[in-house]
């Protein structure tokens, strides 16, 4: 069976991997060493610091900086049809220097494009944008749409941003008129409403709490109805609970509709036509009960199949979806959904692989 | 059939009510309008300004403030068996001048018994408290737990407040000691990660986000182990994002669980046996959906009916909870589950009628 991972992280050596596409003066600050990076609060023991302990490399470089070993330990290891990069580096958690901000953020995709997307036709790429200047990130958005492996727009989900806010318009104006696709992932500034939680575990359970509230931003605030071509994926941030977002909002979208005339849909319509949402973490839930999960969601149509490699909880495509679940709903989590929502053909080898 | 309503909101004519049962210096400030009132962020326009339009009365009195209308609206027109007191005011929400705080809680405590307990044997009433100050928080649940009526201290959810901090560890304490329960309640400054919501509607979906979080904090950080005696029960924080909770929290545990070893149970099951979670309001799901989600829930003594009222999205006994429900799983919901919680006896009328 093809499959599509939706959630890969690459990453760079180090920041001075981004010197080469960098402008001055932020080349030579960057160069020199005159700059801290961006503050990290995220300070819980975790298991492996978050990674696999095979990802760790003697040499002590990052985890995913290195191409041969993602590509040995994910993407033949499972024969994927399509990785999707999603990266490591959001440029969004800085608040300050917004200049800054907008070159790292045109530098990482150009490192990308050159030492990623130019390595393996199997990667879908993700423009990383600093979204704190939402017309320089629109304007990034226009300088990077024509690569062809470029699929996506990442929003990072930081601590202070919902992004159906008015303010983040250019973003999406910017995503529609290139065709590209809207995801969200978070990053380590995301959090809950009374911060970070004081455990690794709460912390955990607190990022579908962060995602959650983008959903129901861009719906509220119309981005469904603006934007008829952008669909919309959820990434990591855990799926069994959009019955309820889409329940509510049915409900008070049916009594209170005069304040939000814009939304020309029902709220769970909208989602089910226009949403995904990746399956890793996958929850402690057994084959029945995804069944159930999936009558109640309305569609078997939203779940995509991701990995998160490198990270300790990743997802084996061999393991993490129920050998218990309709053969054809497993076709759809593990690729037919998300070929629909990056509109890409599966190569033909793999396609008659599916045709079998 | 009995009918516990478990949140029904009364009120007082004006702070002035208080005065009688306030300690100087805080009975001359409030008599004489030294106070401006605690911050009121929330100014949404809304259906009635939130509330029913027929609780609203000519002569301008706050809304819930007449217990001879409340009484002739509610617990006469539904003929509750019992309806439990919640309040409208928080002193929590204040975050400066702490005695005030808790002086005004226990002004209103005496105020509550007084005005409203006394008036009727149909009321359960709420421990308020000032949360700011846990250990002036518990000598108030010591000096109102003796009251016949009170079976729960109400814990305000607030924009800063996770209760499963360690700093409010004095607050549980003092509820188990006393063998009084513990119920969530959302003030207006009740947020999601990113602040409010910018229209109603999607402030009013971030409720739930609110309410989450706290069932999360309480379960990582032990208060279900700490006291096994407690129970836990959240109102009017939406119910069907119960099964994602805990099979997110189960999974985690699982992989885990050497960071939190005072948990003792998977919090499936600290969930299934200790957490009630009340009905208003609905959302927009059918009777068949309805039976799903509690299949999820793996059990069905969490739900418990309520009305919420005066609010305008009042749940009415007679249409919010589906007649196609099965009649014992109706019977569990609208007092079965509530009375176990607050180990009330139905009174011998009310039995007998439900034992027909």
């Amino acid at each position: 069976m093809p499959i599509i991972d939706t959630d890969v992280h690459e990453s760079f050596s180090s920041l001075q991997d981004l010197v080469p596409y960098l402008p001055d003066p932020y080349k030579s600050w960057i160069a020199q060493g005159a700059w801290r990076g961006i503050p990290q609060p995220f300070c819980y023991t975790s298991p492996g610091n978050g990674n696999r302990a095979d990802v760790v490399t003697d040499d002590g470089s990052p985890v995913a900086s290195d191409y041969d070993l993602m590509r040995k330990q994910v993407l033949d290891e499972y024969d994927l049809t399509y990785a999707v990069l999603t990266g490591y580096f959001y440029p969004t958690m800085l608040k300050l220097q917004y200049g800054l901000g907008t070159a790292l953020a045109a530098a990482y995709n150009d490192y990308c494009a050159e030492h990623w997307l130019a390595k393996d036709d199997r990667f879908i790429g993700s423009i990383q944008i600093f979204a704190r200047d939402p017309q320089a990130a629109a304007r990034e958005i226009d300088r990077m749409a024509d690569h062809p492996q470029m699929r996506q727009v990442m929003l990072p989900v930081v601590d202070d941003i919902a992004y159906g806010d008015p303010t983040y318009r250019p973003i999406f104006e910017a995503a529609d008129r290139n065709e590209m696709m809207i995801s969200f992932h978070h990053t380590t500034h995301a959090q809950g409403p009374y911060g970070m939680g004081l455990h690794y575990m709460e912390r955990r359970a607190l990022l579908p709490v962060a995602l959650m509230p983008q959903v129901i931003s861009l719906i509220v605030n119309g981005l469904f109805d603006n934007f008829p071509r952008l669909r919309f994926m959820v990434l990591e941030g855990g799926f069994s609970w959009l019955p309820h977002v889409m329940w509510r909002l049915d409900r008070d979208y049916r009594m209170g509709r005069v304040e939000v005339p814009w939304i020309k849909k029902l709220p769970s319509t909208h989602c089910r036509e226009r949403l995904k949402l990746s399956t890793q973490p996958t929850e402690d839930i057994s084959a029945e009960n995804w069944v159930k999960l999936i009558e109640l969601m309305g569609t078997d149509e939203i779940l995509v199949f991701s990995t998160d490699y490198p990270h300790f909880d990743f997802d084996s495509p061999n393991a993490a979806i129920p050998r218990g679940l309709p053969d054809d709903l497993r076709e759809k989590i593990f690729w037919k959904n998300a070929a629909a929502f990056y509109d890409i053909d599966i190569p033909p080898a793999a396609a008659s692989i599916a045709a079998e």
